[in-house]
């Protein structure tokens, strides 16, 4: 249902007692109100109590005030809830954790749980390599958060985060078959970080970070990435460079700018800004200026390799701004310089919106929903995973821009993440990286390369 | 396929190039080896490699060597592994995380993930009780093991115990909708599981701890259960306990034992025993003769109102034996008193087999195929974050046990956990327990007493 008056829609979960009055009684308070009804539907209809979920067109917020209002009156109803599409969709959650075996019969019941799982347990135990075999361990990634950057929010603590860590786990199965865990921190203490992902680490193949806050970041991740013998990565940060450098390459080809001449400024150098930039220099030699609002930052970038810069100078002089600054609105259109291509990056609200960057001159604007990093963490983890690779290193970080870039449609920055074709030509290019950079454990097959779908890799 | 002359059976993979000969080379191998052969199931026909699953029926485990050799002496061939039933249904684990909601578009896209999904994050910010309607948080229960006792089998590790965990986990989800997540430790340090769990608790609404062995065990679950606000169960302490007792109550009942008045001995005082006799004591006012290897065990559970005795004061006094020892055939058949009710209970191998013990003149004999956990704690647990309760008091505890001999047929002395009045039954007595006792924070109405399905309660 859309509002035909620009209003807003809404559902409403109301709960009351099953009398036929109650139910008028509800139908007239809200037809009193002066709204559109739209679907309803029945969520619960028990002896005694009914909750129906109904969709109401309103002109604005106060409308929907006083519709709660009315309908407060009447003691026999409880609105239980108010929805917008959005939060519809978030109900209960996002994910579930179900079975792969079909268990309906006693027999089925003594071979996966007890007697029988007896001795796949003592069959690890024995050869505990192969619990690559008889478990999920290796194809399962902890989504690890202590909700100190959830997207462009900042520090809304872990359980804030947790729709962003199940949406992360959601598209990780649906694009490449891989399953993501959820696991929120009671803590932001860098060891205490450290330690409890070291501790829980046996439980998974991989560990994925996901919007902690800079500099601790760069800390965990190092330290864990020494310390563990699975790959780890922070999508803010690597996740992020990939999938932004190779909206780069895209926009140069459109535009006709070298990456590696061009002017490129980096506003924020925060988790995604100070690896964007070393990125960037690993790829094409050229280095970045950099500003951020504090000191520390720039002389982080300055020490990977970058140019310290401010504000001004970057948007006066940059061919290429690239803004991970976590403010939303910083880029006045005034200060669009023509024929400049802004990557503003910031989520949920960018740094500038992109028509207004593109009425202001910009020869090519877009934000996070387009350069998102959907198209990139699912291949690279599956690539990593299938190739058993203990890091990630250069090398296959470079095989996924270049994979992310060459399946892009002409005249487009990134690849649609709902093209199964984009994961399926990043996983193998990993993991053929892997292979040739001597990081992978496991051999690939020339099927593995040439299949047109994703599957788990044939142990040799 | 049945083995016709009691031999056994076993899933071959091969994996082959795809040339004529080799195949041909593969069957007359196997043919000369004077095997049956089953089922042929391809598993991957690709450009190049073929990998088949033959099924293949043998006299032994020497029969078995000799045909790997044969095979192995073909270079275009590889056994790539070999499976019996129970593998074959292990391969790449049991349990798999997946998305709630259809994710078909763009506009799907940017309402689970960026930038839609920034709303409900805020939301849960501003209210975090709304965690509860808005992520799985409150459904979600961490399934943590050390590794230190799995099954009987002792400390082989937390990653050899995965199989089991995933067993709990996918029966978890099947019986009654909840997300069972495996979590394995690297550390049996007591200080360092319980600051691992308490950093990663956001993630849950419940901590199920297992195959922790004693007596850290105790400290551990005493520790979470006082620092925590989620509830915290370890499955073989109180979920065993709760199953045991209903067993119990139900062997008496087909004897005319009275429970309350018989001499009841315990062999075995670890995670499962100690907690055992703590509970019938609580349940009874009848306290239990206890045994085991070390004097301290027996000292914890004098400590907990027990009475200490002996193996062989057991076995000659007592009317009922309840035997958590780990070890496999510590009773004789010659131990046995006439009219003695034994459950046998450790897993995989019993104390003394029930047709051994049924045929040296045991009235009732069982083991721990048959008293198994999975009738209860898949209720216990759903019942509990129903109620949104913060911990499970014994009210909850000898609801559920009540539940349990309630709904076992006539004859039989525990349900079988494939039967879903059982969960249903477990599941509404916990909760009502769990009101009825001030232990609930969620109001529970007539309806989701009276629904002969599990749903999700309908918050008021």
């Amino acid at each position: 249902m859309s509002s035909a008056k620009g209003g807003i829609v809404r559902t409403l979960r109301f709960k009351f007692r099953n009398t036929p009055e109650t139910s008028d009684k509800l139908t007239k308070a809200i037809g009193q109100a002066g709204v559109e009804i739209g679907k309803v539907s029945i969520v619960h209809k028990g002896k005694h109590y009914t909750v129906n979920d109904i969709e109401i067109s309103l002109a604005d917020e106060d409308a929907l005030k006083k519709l709660i209002e009315w309908v407060s009156a009447l003691k026999e109803v409880t609105i239980v809830r108010v929805m917008d599409d959005v939060l519809k969709l978030h109900q209960n959650g996002k994910i579930k954790m179900v079975g792969t075996v079909p268990i309906d019969s006693i027999s089925d019941l003594r071979r996966v749980y007890t007697p029988g799982v007896a001795d796949v347990c003592k069959l690890i135990q024995a050869h505990p390599e192969w619990k690559d075999h008889y478990t999920s361990i290796p194809y399962s990634i902890a989504i690890v958060t202590d909700g100190t950057a959830i997207l462009g929010l900042g520090n809304i603590g872990a359980a804030a985060g947790m729709p962003v860590m199940e949406g992360k786990s959601a598209l990780m199965y649906q694009f490449v078959g891989v399953k993501g865990i959820p696991i929120l921190l009671d803590t932001t203490d860098t060891e205490e970080v450290i330690a409890t992902i070291k501790h829980i680490a046996p439980t998974f193949g991989a560990i994925h970070m996901e919007d902690f806050a800079s500099p601790r970041c760069f800390d965990i991740e190092g330290r864990l990435e020494k310390e563990l013998d699975i790959p780890v990565m922070q999508d803010d940060q690597q996740g992020t460079a990939v999938v932004v450098i190779a909206g780069l390459i895209n926009a140069c080809k459109l535009t006709g700018v070298k990456l590696e001449k061009a002017k490129i400024g980096m506003v924020g150098l925060g988790a995604a800004g100070l690896i964007i930039g070393e990125f960037i220099l690993r790829f094409t030699g050229n280095p970045t200026l950099g500003t951020a609002r504090t000191e520390a930052s720039i002389q982080r970038h300055v020490a990977r390799g970058g140019i310290a810069s401010n504000f001004d100078e970057i948007m006066q002089k940059a061919d290429i701004v690239i803004c991970t600054s976590g403010v939303r609105g910083l880029i006045k259109p005034e200060m669009i310089r023509k024929g400049q291509i802004i990557f503003a990056l910031t989520n949920p609200f960018p740094e500038i919106m992109p028509e207004q960057a593109i009425a202001a001159g910009a020869a090519i604007a877009t934000d996070g929903r387009t350069v998102n990093n959907l198209v990139g963490y699912p291949g690279i983890w599956r690539g990593t995973l299938d190739a058993k690779a203990k890091k990630i290193n250069w090398a296959m970080y470079r095989a996924a821009i270049l994979a992310i870039a060459g399946v892009t449609k002409e005249g487009e920055l990134i690849p649609s993440p709902l093209d199964p074709k984009v994961h399926l030509a990043v996983t193998k290019s990993v993991a053929r990286a892997a292979m040739e950079s001597g990081m992978a454990q496991r051999h690939l097959d020339e099927d593995y390369f040439e299949d047109t779908e994703l599957r788990f890799p044939l142990d040799m």
